[in-house]
């Protein structure tokens, strides 16, 4: 089994927020790793992993960073793989991080999903790699019919709030 | 009994905050209902319970919503029937639901109020709808007649608080 | 002609925003009227005239005001009439203004739309006056109609854009 | 024994910010009076008290408010008696608050202090009236040089913290 | 020649933001389509669109907005194809469309570039297609080496600059 | 004659900012003085106007700055006399000096006024000094009545404004 | 012993996070000093501390402050040892301390570090100081090795989470 | 002669900021290099100059960036020689590139100034220089004593300024 997707963080302690994305790739049974890399504790580290991503044949990298959020606009600049990349908030509500990912200069690009968000990053790694991979398509369309459930569900829990006036 | 206003959610976690939406349309016995809908998991729902409303007798729409709050915007595109939108603090402040809700484009408005102010949104409901029903224009009066207790309660309580130089 | 909608602005300045209220209301053929007040210069006028405002008819009130934007606040503390309220970008964006119009306490909304919004605010205000006018309700609901054709012009100006790639 | 400054707040849930404004009133000696009113609950009675202040001969006026903080504002508009405002973080960190109090448009000034800085207010209103009376110049002289001790009381202690290579 | 990719925007003014999407993907020789589609004006023909999207061969939807940008959010809740949000600095410096597009809740992400970033926006979808296809990811790594040549050229022009103390 | 209140500025591009406060003492013939002081380019000079003010006569101190605006501040550690601090917009919309100016610790306060509001910060002054000074009172209140002009005169020209269905 | 760095702060519940800055320094056994001075509370104090750093042989100053964070900003104006600014978290996430500290005027830079960053504020002392002390410089750079340890670490741990999927 | 300073920039179109940096160390006789760098065009570069700048003399490095500003945090990853950091306002008045340079992780600290503020980074290089460099520090100082004219040429401009009622 050969990782599809990497998963990059810059300490253990962001795991608490990413294993999200770990949990919605294995459900999607797509094989992937987890390497803790630092933009600034481990630049050459980095340098390497992210130049040597493509052909060790991952598809796509999701990078999660909080404060002065370098990691995902640094692996990007060494790798043609797209780089998704997920601000934490560790100050200011994920305000820094999160400017420090999505305001990449031109050519560079990160895919940058909301602060905290790393089921998104996962799922958003899912619709790239299916872009290729019909098969994938077809088990994340069964997937997005499915998140109406917890719609249906909240109805049924509303349906039980009792109110004078209230008509259904 | 049919509902005029409609009390839109996203999730049952938007209920703490909005059950004073309900509260506040009970005490002024205006029948309504609650719904769960989302504009990313159930557009088509949205879409059909917002181009209906009008011809199920809704009067006003009350659409909460946290985030990138689409919510209120969604439904406001397909109806006629003024939409009020509560931004919800589920991330920064609630800054981003304010902006999401508030900054709409020309043609499509918002009646936006202030965060988390579910109270409020039931309130400007019946403003509204008060604006063709004498009667529920005298109750509205009436309320407003009462706000001041509040603070003529305050007032007796401060009378309590003792300093050497205070005065009153 | 008994005007229905009031629209009140601190200063003539404020007017090259708001006259695309007025036209909005001119083009509804909906009687009007307009205002200076300030919250600040005429508090006095300004409760006169917010607590006179229903006994004259008035349904609705678009008041509008930048920096620290008290006016529609204080028009809504002296009237069960309700108050849109515009943020007017005098400085800082008009950040200041949208939340000093926005963020009211429980009991006295206003319905903000988006800063310098003068043309949604007037539609708002025709959306809240046919919650009890069905006429008013059958034109508004034209109107909506019609927003989609500037996507329709809009496609057909996209269509003259050539690139060798393109293919429609 | 006749209020020279007068305390005024929207609710009794400012009080716990306030207190300390009253506090160092108390310790100068200075005679006031605590009142609740609110811009949006009881517009007449702002305006009664504010228009009738300078009369009853309060020399300086210190108003506390949140969220859409009007108050001090529409105070500052029927009197001639300077007004302190205190920005109260009920929401957004009281941003808003501060926002909605110090900027308001020429010629109606509020003196804003910080985020609930009441004891400031207070050192403020003592240090207005002492333009016109010299004792309490000299009292607030006085105090002023007693800051210091604070420093002198926090270098005490850091001598006792203790490292190898700590020199004092 | 069918279109692999669409650019969405919400009006023509968009275009000279965008229009550097449309360059970059023709000097890639892929075949696009540049639709104008309103998730307010029109959310019929949004939701047509999209759920339309894979079956007509689009593999990667690039969306942009400006204020209350929800088309990209709108775009994906009705597709599985990826949609890339291209946040517009209409207001606000953009931060209000940048927090309405990347602020997405968990089952629906949007990969979101910087403000205006619209050539970004091209070249993450190239990265996204190249995930399957191996010619264009051969011609996005030939077009990230070039890249540097900016720099060189940078670096030959700051050689000219002089200064008595500078060494190179 | 003798200077009661001081204006002081950075910079003499302050100054175009500031004449409006110069202009509104000179109305109100109130003796003052100008002066550059920085409190980094010249603290000891700071020190020394600010602890000598008070003996000097000198009744309000108004300060403006920008950025790291540390002047108001800096000047209010060495006086007893009350300082008005004017926050000017030189970067960030004036948001640096806002918060630099307003935020001060306990015991050492800046009464602020809005961003560039040199006029609002001199009638600040007239109303400190007219707590002690009753002509001046009785002056300032006849300008406060004054200020109603400018509406009277906005809703002159309000009135020439021609719509079909405007009623006034 | 003879200090080379001075840590000053204004009050001793700085000290929780300023003690970071006196660790590290103590594990790089350079002397330090730690101090408490007000820039509102002790300005002569401040001024005397600061003009007599360099001939006491103080080579670099950490300064740390909150809210209207002066303290950093008004040391620069009267040394020319190069100032360390930390702006502490005390309000508004310390976005305020930030702004006040480094939005200094030209010629008097505060050289500043993230926000309650003490343990950088004392690495920087370092460098500063080692681009002068060989010796030092050399057991900075074997500190830099140590920081990959960090990660490594980090990738035990992560190889011990166990995912059906994940392949590392 | 040798560099003991690097001006690092990522595209000439900083240069226009940043030529007082240059200036500023050309007034000291600090000789100093120029060049163009990217952080995500040329990542190896930055790693290869940043390694071996120590090696080569450099004392202190100065690098500019806008936007999601990498440049001066991954050139501090991976030297031991200081690194001044200035943001450039390319997008969001500056505060994105502030907030990415600033907020650096736990070891690697980077020295920021002031938006823009290019003549303060020179002007800290020198201070860091002048901490190992006595005769460095003795211009510093007489530089430091110059500031003052500016002042000094400020009050002799006020001084023309004419009010009736202007004491000085």
């Amino acid at each position: 089994m050969k990782a599809r997707v990497s998963i990059i963080m810059g300490s253990t302690s962001d795991l608490k927020v990413m294993e999200k994305a770990a949990q919605t790739l294995d459900d999607f049974e797509i094989p992937f790793e987890i390497h803790a890399l630092s933009a600034h504790r481990t630049p050459k580290e980095v340098e390497e992993f992210a130049s040597g991503a493509a052909d060790r044949g991952i598809e796509v990298i999701i990078a999660a960073a909080g404060m002065a959020a370098h990691l995902p606009g640094v692996i990007a600049a060494s790798t043609t793989v797209p780089v998704i990349g997920v601000p934490i908030n560790a100050t200011l509500d994920g305000m820094d991080a999160l400017l420090a990912i999505v305001q990449m200069p031109p050519g560079i690009p990160v895919a940058t999903v909301g602060i905290n968000a790393a089921m998104n990053a996962a799922l958003l790694a899912i619709q790239m790699m299916a872009t290729g991979d019909k098969e994938l398509a077809k088990r994340f369309a069964d997937y997005k019919q499915g998140l109406k459930q917890k719609i249906v569900k909240a109805n049924a829990e509303l349906k039980e709030v009792k109110f004078r006036f209230k008509t259904n």
